[in-house]
């Protein structure tokens, strides 16, 4: 069955279970489908139908699931939710999950629930939290599996049987020395085709590929898909194993910090969670800051015009093209490269229309925002080279509807590429700019027109 | 042991064995390394030195370390070799891996070396070639393992052990029916922790998800790392088992597309291969197309402010201000994508010197070929809105400098904030093309001086 199949069959069937209040439905519904796939399908849904849903999930289901969601779904889901609860549920998570929904909560919500768990995990969560954001300590789980070479092959595998629910992977086998020290690996390949009787120490790769646990995680992530393993294994100082790197996480990673840079790159500040997730105020935030600076920069190609125009009444118009054109052509980019990377990543199937609506109606919002500031700025900014208030008042119109059409095409244009069936990244941000350029043009001239008549 | 610190040990080493012509060495070399990092020591020496390192390799090696190679290397070296090793290498190789190898070489190469394959190994190359390139069928690997679950827990061991060399996983195995259908799949850890007398049917997971082998290939990768899994089985339209996407091909696919979008999105054609390994003459067609189109757009933009401004002697210059601006602004902001993505691919250890300087040289020569290019073009279409030559030459000059100035910053700015310890991608596009726009504007007036006298 296709996934994208499986969800579309089955969103419709969930509501009318949650609807009808179906015990057994919703218990099979959980039961039988792969986390991920039920995280999936659950993930529109309010944190109270979540919750109902889940509390007909075995724990470890339950951990599994949460774990699939968005981690601002997580925290959602955490608050609406009594504080044992929470903890139960904590207790079955993943140790990197785990300590990235403890880290997202806060102190305040965090600590009660902290006391509420077993000491040991309590202690293995602080210890995940102590390592800083880009490290590879915060990216690796603790649930690694380690023996000691002098078992057989069939002690092994009988250790393994006791450990494996509790281990994120049991594919590669890690061997250490009394002291925790790394020593060597081998993987479960070879383990489950050798002879009963083998001593792991004929099994064992000795030659170890490895990574500090204060390495960056970027670069921890890249090795290991480079080199196609399954996990990497994370040590200390000592060469003590303190973790491993798995290579879903490690995709997480890679994919993530293509993202990042996609998104500096078009001058916003790169966002926490997912476009779709983020609020509407930060996501104004985390663009108008760039467009501040960047109007900034324009006033400067201003009054460098100022230094070679004559200005004046035939003039004046001439030192400000450039700034009006740049802040539509940069609110274009900014909403072209989220809607592009955001319709990329979301599914194309049963919801698309929501999607993409979605998308607009946000856009519109955020660009009305950006807009309102800007104009506000630039009246202010302009009048310090020109000579009157109906002068600058041109400039603010226009960069009030040249941000506003620069995000209504940096959004409308990819979503329209995509219904006519065409890449929506075809659409690039230099053309969207481009053509804010043209109708910024008649836009600054006609309001000019408008406003002091006669330019 | 840390792959860095690894590479950077022997890298050295190397030349001095090839200088040496130290076989135990270069044996030690191929045999104990794990070939992708092999394969990234190898990376920079010409083929026919590659070749003689290889050759103290097995032939199963061979085709690892080979597999780890850019496809443009693979095609270098498979070039340098007599067709009959050629053949007994890509004998050896991943079907996934032959199949792309093969594809790259053309017909006229691949054709005599197909020749040369036994019957069984042309076919399934010529199977995995007919898939759309953006299909699954185009990514998966027909190295699957399947079996009957009328085996027990022992006799699937006892099958695996026999099959396991020429398998790309055996982390999941798959059931069909007689017809080849798939019916469902077990994972080796279920296997390998199961009592030996376990009859298969009891371990296999039924509710399977799957992907059509025409299913697009970044829907399969996107879905395949999204819940976690190893490996996705894809089936034909009759529901048969004929092929898997394993998660590295998946990983890989997923960053590939995040970079091309990155790519189309700062209006370059997506590169074929890593920006070092392109030529020349391909990166200034790639980025030079999508610059002529855009300067066919800001012609737009000249012309509609030649409707509303007086133009002649006063006032032709303003109607190329956002053209020049433009102009700049657009390669800085190719150059700056290509530069940043490149810096955050490519390792930052030993070589990290010669990778930036290649970098640089290599933009000033695109840079070069395009301000040129773009110059021309510009003295010609400038002619048909101004009234002298001398005009279209200041328009055109001016382009050729940022055009220059845009590439310069585009590619010194992130390097430059990489050396200082900064995140290139810090240095956005659009702050790029804010700077070429004060830069440009006071080149455009000095060229007018220059050339016209008093504008």
């Amino acid at each position: 069955m296709d996934p994208s199949f499986v969800r579309s069959l089955l969103r419709p069937d969930l509501s009318q279970m949650l609807a009808d209040d179906d015990g057994e439905g919703l218990a099979a519904f959980v039961g039988e489908l792969y986390p991920g796939v039920a995280a999936e399908v659950l993930d529109d849904l309010p944190a109270a139908d979540i919750l109902r849903v889940l509390q007909y999930a075995e724990p470890s289901q339950q951990a599994e699931i949460v774990a699939f969601l968005p981690l601002s779904q997580q925290a959602e889901l955490a608050d609406a939710m009594a504080p044992e609860a929470l903890a139960r549920l904590i207790e079955q998570m993943a140790s990197d999950d785990r300590a990235d929904l403890i880290s997202r909560l806060g102190q305040a919500t965090a600590t009660p629930i902290l006391s509420l768990l077993p000491r040991e995990d309590r202690e293995n969560i602080r210890r995940l939290l102590a390592y800083p954001d880009e490290s590879a300590g915060a990216i690796m789980t603790t649930d690694f599996t380690s023996l000691t070479d002098r078992l057989t092959a069939r002690e092994a595998i009988a250790r393994l049987r006791q450990e494996a629910d509790q281990r994120e992977t049991i594919y590669y086998l890690y061997i250490t020395d009394a002291g925790g020290r790394l020593t060597g690996f081998l993987s479960l390949r070879d383990l489950a085709l050798a002879s009963a009787e083998t001593p792991l120490a004929d099994l064992v790769e000795r030659d170890i590929i490895s990574a500090r646990v204060t390495d960056n995680a970027e670069d921890v992530a890249r090795d290991l898909l480079k080199y196609d393993f399954l996990a990497l294994p994370i040590v200390d100082e000592r060469n003590q194993l303190v973790g491993i790197v798995t290579y879903d996480d490690a995709a997480d990673v890679a994919v993530e910090e293509a993202e990042e840079d996609a998104q500096r790159s078009a001058a916003v500040v790169p966002l926490d969670d997912g476009y779709l997730e983020t609020p509407l105020a930060t996501l104004v935030w985390k663009r108008g800051v760039w467009l501040v600076l960047l109007l900034g920069a324009a006033f400067l190609t201003a009054w460098a015009i100022s230094q070679y125009e004559p200005g004046g009444e035939g003039g004046w118009m001439v030192l400000f093209i450039p700034l009006v054109l740049a802040s539509g052509g940069n609110a274009g980019s900014q909403s072209a490269t989220l809607v592009i990377r955001t319709i990329a990543i979301e599914d194309d199937q049963p919801h698309e229309e929501t999607v993409a609506s979605r998308i607009f109606r946000k856009e519109l919002s955020v660009g009305l925002c950006l807009a309102i500031g800007l104009a506000t700025l630039s009246l202010l900014v302009s009048a310090v080279l020109l000579e009157t208030w109906a002068q600058s008042s041109v400039v603010a119109l226009t960069v009030f509807l040249v941000v506003l059409l620069g995000t209504f095409l940096g959004a409308a244009l990819p979503v329209g590429f995509r219904r006519a069936g065409l890449d929506p990244a075809l659409m690039s941000t230099p053309l969207i700019a481009a053509l804010v350029d043209v109708l910024g043009v008649v836009l600054y001239y006609e309001a000019a027109r408008l406003i002091v008549g006669n330019f």
